[in-house]
């Protein structure tokens, strides 16, 4: 993602944040020390693999980046030491996880059009960027993924960046400006929806 | 797949069926509206992305079309609301969903012999066309994929249709006669197991 | 792998023992056929394809091969009709796969270096190649993937298989005496880790 040099160092914290929840969830599911590494680096890099593997952008920037894989062994060495701390300071990891999910939201969608994808399509990419990881990471370590029921606004502010950056696009709207609002549409969307509880809605006559 | 166009309409059924039957698995595990759209999606083309993925054919058809990113949508909104109704019409979804695995297994043959692979390879991606998103939504539902383990004959027709799609072309017999007549065979297929519970065996020793 | 010729028959011979560990797996669910056949071609071939997916090489191996997808036909036969004979046969069976183990981590590492990628991207897809199947085999039949948390040396002897493969890569030293030494490395420090129950650790203050 050289075209968006800028963003790059915001890019690897949510890269890592992305891999201590993955680190976390590992925790959790009392893994050893390869589960650790495994759910780390997928929770971080899955979403962009899976986008990168659909546009056809073969190697995915994982593995053609050193930094995207040794982030993750970074944080998971963290977590691995110091899990009981990190779990302490989770509001800070839900806040930094929240901005990789507006980050993540709009450079997938981005990407996606830098590869001649439809303005619909693209959105979908850059859902599936943002929220990729943690599906395979819930998949992988034995549950449904949290995003399909946890009725949490994750997704929805995923999919809200990520439209507000290809309706730009489609506007001929470009630059950093029109970037960075749609990453802060998004996560301020997740962080109020975290604030005051919003839920998704379960299909009509399902009880709570 | 603009080279089946007279498929065309028959391809969208196919999808809305599978769908449905996402959509309505995700209503069985208690899922919220995000479970059920990302189910209803992936249960209709995950099969045909792992197709193309394989194929080489990026971005899959999936993310090129847009008929087959909202027919799932339209499912979705249908069982969301109405799914005590939809439930009740389930041996229509059944029945419609022998078409869709009868369609999809021959076009899914067909794009791989298009694509230059081995009649036995394209046998292998048409089953897969055909039972890969259904294979998805049971593991991203946490569930063991029904297809591996329920004994009903669901892969085989599937198989048979295909097989004879792979034998028809290797034959150098082409046209709508002998896709047609592939998909109607595994779909009677289907729907003859359905009715007379045909089952497929267990490992020898295996207790029922 | 034309360019590995004469590890062609080692090769097909670790895809039929990852097939029989696919094809056991299936038994102990109590799946039926179909699910046995399915779990038995993952599990030996689904590395493999993970791996030629993400360096671009379509399609993937196991879709030009016709002994790739026929040996795990042939290794689920043998498991449908003799499973509790298999069973008997286990170290047999694990004494093999720890030799795939050696000689997947190897080839993958090796095609990814063929094709362009890093030495540490490399290692990366040589360990994918050589447990993906078995991750994708438990995701399938609705567990855990072991190499996540049974603490035994898997993972890792894979690991060092391919680094001391990269690390000779990079230093120009090629041929048949670099390429089995590093399976054979990776081989036998799995076969000690089976012989002396060497353990990876967990986090820090997880109890065992």
């Amino acid at each position: 993602m050289e075209e968006l040099g800028v963003l790059g160092l915001l890019d690897l914290v949510g890269i890592f944040v992305f891999a201590v929840s993955g680190a976390l969830a590992a925790v959790r599911q009392r893994l050893d020390v390869v589960g650790m590494v495994v759910l780390a680096e997928i929770t971080a890099l899955g979403g962009g693999i899976l986008r990168d593997l659909v546009i056809g952008a073969v190697p995915p920037a994982a593995f053609t980046s050193l930094g995207y894989v040794l982030t993750p062994l970074v944080a998971s060495a963290l977590v691995f030491f110091w899990h009981p701390q990190v779990t302490r300071l989770l509001p800070a990891v839900l806040f930094f996880d929240a901005a990789g999910l507006g980050l993540f939201c709009v450079t997938g969608t981005l990407k996606a059009l830098d590869h001649g994808l439809s303005p619909l399509h693209a959105v979908l990419l850059g859902v599936i960027t943002a929220v990729g990881g943690g599906i395979l990471r819930d998949m992988m370590s034995g549950q449904i993924p949290s995003v399909l029921y946890d009725r949490q606004l994750y997704a929805l502010p995923a999919l809200l960046g990520a439209t507000m950056m290809a309706f730009a696009h489609w506007l001929d709207l470009h630059g950093g400006i029109v970037t960075t609002g749609s990453a802060v549409l998004a996560f301020l969307l997740r962080l109020l929806a975290m604030r005051y509880g919003w839920r998704t809605p379960r299909p009509r006559g399902v009880p709570d």
